[in-house]
């Protein structure tokens, strides 16, 4: 466990990929007499009132025709196999989260946390890709939740993961802040935006950082990582050094962004209610990274 | 420019995000006079004689019906646009690189290489999403080839990158390499897998060595990151210190991994031809990381 380590991260389950594909082996976890299967309330988790996720034996379930390949192997913990099941997928469901997931959320421990982001992404994954992007054919869940296969070219597909930069601009001992119009009122946050095919991290950075604010990075550092289950995001989160703080701020992207001083982010960290803004929540990368910035000796 | 800067990175081109969803703006583009199209030979770029890419004027071409939705604006450089066309892409294409891809990738330089690479990962990306993956309805190039839409439900896809952990485990001054069966006689390179939903780079790190070498990994420094169009990864690159070195090598996914020292390292990447392993060439990431972590006083 790093010091500020983002939310959604830190699961000790072992994901047993070895597993996924061999079909005895699958068998015998879904008769194992612990075996656990997380129950959700749409997308959302269900919680036990000590603010846990709710675990379900696997054996109490009742058995549908297509049982083996409607449930998601999430992990190993003590031996132990824990599933979620894919019944509740469907290409309508909210791919967002609703203000009623971030209350969850904000309850769940870092473990819980981490595999119910790992369910939600699976989850929606499936619902997403129900037919073959080649060939138009009806796809069909193997490999214990981890692919989907064609049933007509036989094509195999695998989760997506969607990287996204996310980034603060640093100039001097200030750092750049903004904001969009239909965030909370006061709030501000690193910028960010989706990798596009053909970049590295570093020059996804210095793109998105002159695209919202006109500002361009001489030196881009990564500081760390995070899964963003809103529907699979991989948050990489970084410090872009610049030399001119001089903004022109994309208006269709951001209604806002300020410099703040180093003082300013501390005091919002430590819950100095008279800070001028307020700060992403505590599962959000962006917080995980001010923190790093705020207090760089301590985050080795 | 960094020191020991990965392949494919380096792009000047500006993508002018901010234009491709602009008909007006594009249709502009496509009567610049100085317009350019990326000529290739199947997936392969076509060289000129200095092994340089061959631009042809885009005024010069034919032009289909679909002529507008059949190209992908891959940047502006010096304000002038540069165009590959989609017409080459099929499902039946092969999605690896060939020798001959590979003979060729070796005589370009870094602008041409990142150029490449992204007009090689978007065209793949186009031929394997033809049919959306929600309700199998054909779908249609839009936003200058940068997403697609679905003709029926009206779905937005976009282009899909694999995030990918590349990383030598350290232990003291010896680094881990592997190599697989079907590799060159004696190379070997950086262990590598694919990132999964969930995970953070950190933890997709430490999960494939375990899985592939039985080394447990105690701390995870990112290095750096490249775009690997085969057919459209983000490599992270990664080094991580181990605290015991013995090996339980998972001989479904590697033939060989062994501990090489530093000078043998160095000596390598120095053409010395009496090392006793070939290095991954000069344009993948892992070279680089090699570089790093055999000089770091000079990776800075």
């Amino acid at each position: 466990m790093t010091p500020f380590q983002p939310g959604f991260s830190g699961s000790t389950f072992d994901r047993a990929d070895h597993l996924r594909g061999d079909l005895a082996a699958l068998a015998t976890l879904l008769l194992h007499p612990q075996a656990r299967l997380l129950q959700l309330q749409g997308f959302d988790p269900a919680l036990t009132a000590e603010g846990a996720l709710v675990w379900n034996s696997l054996l109490d379930q009742e058995r549908s025709e297509d049982y083996a390949v409607s449930l998601i192997l999430l992990g190993l913990l003590d031996g132990i196999p824990h599933f979620v099941g894919l019944q509740q997928h469907s290409a309508e469901a909210p791919l967002y989260r609703t203000p009623r997931t971030m209350e969850v959320l904000s309850l769940l421990g870092p473990q819980d946390m981490a595999t119910y982001g790992t369910a939600r992404s699976l989850i929606d994954w499936h619902g997403r890709h129900r037919f073959c992007g080649k060939c138009g054919g009806a796809t069909v869940a193997h490999r214990a939740g981890w692919g989907r296969r064609c049933s007509v070219c036989e094509s195999e597909h695998f989760p997506r993961v969607d990287p996204v930069v996310i980034m603060l601009a640093e100039h001097g001992n200030r750092v750049l802040l903004g904001r969009q119009a239909s965030w909370p009122k006061g709030r501000y946050s690193a910028l960010a935006g989706f990798l596009e095919p053909g970049e590295t991290v570093e020059e996804a950075v210095a793109r998105e950082l002159f695209e919202e604010a006109g500002v361009r990075a001489s030196k881009v550092r990564y500081v760390t990582s995070q899964a963003w289950p809103f529907p699979a995001q991989l948050m990489l989160a970084c410090i872009a050094e610049v030399q001119d703080d001089t903004l022109h701020i994309a208006t269709d992207e951001l209604e806002d962004a300020v410099w703040f001083s180093r003082d300013e982010v501390r005091a919002a960290l430590a819950g100095d209610p008279n800070t001028r803004f307020l700060l992403p929540p505590a599962y959000a990368v962006a917080h995980s990274l001010l923190q790093h910035w705020a207090w760089p000796d301590e985050a080795q």
